[in-house]
């Protein structure tokens, strides 16, 4: 099974993943491999084909319909290749320099519709909140589960982006540790909601608003806009308006509005763009914090390379200003 | 100029290269450039257009040759798209929420043979040494001028690690803050000394050299191994067997050393890996710092994808454990 071991420098986590365990042969010019697509080939998530992936954990159904059979509008099933396991004790092993652990979690696939050929924005606004509750649903399933600590939702759209399998779908990894990420930006909530009494995201947005320069799109429940300190040209943030610590508070008309904003974001970054790569990441408090945050959407999109220097340093070179950005997809 | 700016949340240091500003359609299908090649084409780097570059601000050269004609064997120029520029005074301004400074700093490329279609790991030792003290020269250099606290030096190679020109070069970037990478290593550093009363890098080297199985080469001056938490397939850390905090400290014994380490290593990595993208980094302790460090390189094969995951959690999944590939390039 998997197994998670910690960077005793930086704290940095890592699923070795051996069970793929893989042969130098098996990286070469994997860096020019495109998405497997249905041409001539088999797509797993696609309807007929529900014996080809683990069996349902949750689904959309039509009424009379079964389990792991058509009828299903969206489907979530184990990812067949997981990174994280549920079903197993967890059990740590530290001495003075490293900190291991077995691969306790979760590894999810969100099938987002049956359309192979489906556009994620050209989803309709029913499907798409269909998309969203089932997040929501397994999210929350997921809390139950006293091994696991933090539920990341994401979705990569594109070959340079991650993407293996063409079929609109996103993922979520149930992780039995809090991710680095998420800790030092609670610290950075923490460290600003000591100082000004407020909570920073917040104060982020009334600024945003306030400035409107960066502003891409402002619905009742959310807005998008391009953050100051982008580090990829085009990044955009959703925020809800409401203070809101985790995910699993949004609520039914929340649900709505974010079906709404993601549709016309994602359409308008395919539009402008013509169809960029992207990571859409879902960034939520730890199940069960007792500490401040306010959950949000980073949608990176994958146009400029990550090199040595920002792998040294932790510092971005963007060739856009996200003012220019935010123009570009208002 | 370009601008610096600081994300609130998590200290993120961002270079906004207003300079170099694009537009939507630049962007557009960017993913499928190759590297710029000389077929057919002009190659900055190459002998004889040595005035397209900026003026040379250091050479290994002939006698009797003169600056920024031929004659060089390594030759040191500012980047023409400079990511941050020497000589202006550093202006930095600070609200509640956000942190911006203006982009002083520098930004070479080191151009590291005259011949284009050289291999990196089939430079003689000789020219190897001259690479690396080209490095040292110019680390040292940088360190007078006092806006400046941190100097990265890296290495791009192939396209997908980011690699615009193909000639053979390696690149430094001046930043007039400490980045946060280095922050934290500083951190885990300092912490490890105050439990331990040990340098943490001391010890690894230690811990690698008795467990022997991540270990891919040691010779009298360095060990590289790789490490224990590797986040990348074949990633591979070089580490001087001396404890030394500051990559400018250097001698000319351990220059020779780590010439020969770099072209095994490298040379081992394109033999195993058919010559596979990588990002070579350099991490040292700020300039003028009071705090335990221990300088090392880090190379970082591109075989994998940075994906949803990994920008939401800084979490990696790695599909081969690092005694695997230590096996495989021993």
């Amino acid at each position: 099974m998997p197994e998670l071991r910690k960077d005793p420098v930086t704290g940095t986590w890592v699923v070795i993943a051996t069970e793929r365990a893989k042969r130098p042969s098996d990286f070469v010019k994997s860096g020019e491999k495109e998405t497997d697509t249905k041409k001539g080939g088999f797509c797993p998530f696609c309807p007929g084909n529900e014996k080809s992936t683990p069996p349902e954990v949750f689904a959309f159904r039509e009424e009379g319909t079964n389990p792991d059979e058509e009828g299903w509008s969206v489907r979530v099933v184990p990812n067949k290749f997981a990174a994280l396991e549920p079903g197993v004790a967890p059990e740590r092993h530290e001495d003075s320099l490293h900190e291991t652990m077995n691969g306790v979690g979760a590894h999810e696939v969100i099938i987002e519709t049956p359309e192979h050929e489906a556009a994620f924005p050209e989803l309709s606004l029913e499907q798409m909140v269909r998309v969203v509750e089932a997040w929501k649903e397994r999210y929350q399933a997921l809390s139950t589960d006293k091994k696991i600590r933090y539920t990341q939702i994401f979705r990569n759209h594109g070959p340079e982006a991650g993407a293996s399998l063409e079929h609109p779908h996103s993922q979520l990894i149930a992780t039995p540790v809090v991710p680095k990420t998420i800790l030092e930006e609670l610290e950075g909530v923490h460290k600003y909601d000591t100082n000004f009494g407020k909570c920073i995201y917040c104060e982020l947005l009334n600024r945003e608003l306030l400035e409107e320069t960066r502003i891409v799109y402002a619905s009742a429940h959310f807005v998008a806009f391009c953050p100051y300190a982008s580090r990829f040209p085009f990044e955009i943030w959703i925020i809800p308006r409401q203070h809101q610590e985790e995910f699993g508070e949004i609520s039914s008309a929340q649900i709505e509005g974010l079906a709404g904003i993601l549709k016309e974001i994602t359409g308008r970054l395919r539009n402008t763009l013509q169809d960029p790569p992207y990571n859409l990441v879902l960034h939520t408090a730890p199940y069960g914090s007792d500490k401040m945050y306010h959950w949000h959407i980073e949608i990176l999109p994958r146009l400029t390379k990550v090199a040595g220097f920002e792998w040294g340093t932790g510092f971005y070179i963007n060739p856009t200003t996200p003012e220019s950005s935010a123009e570009n997809l208002r």
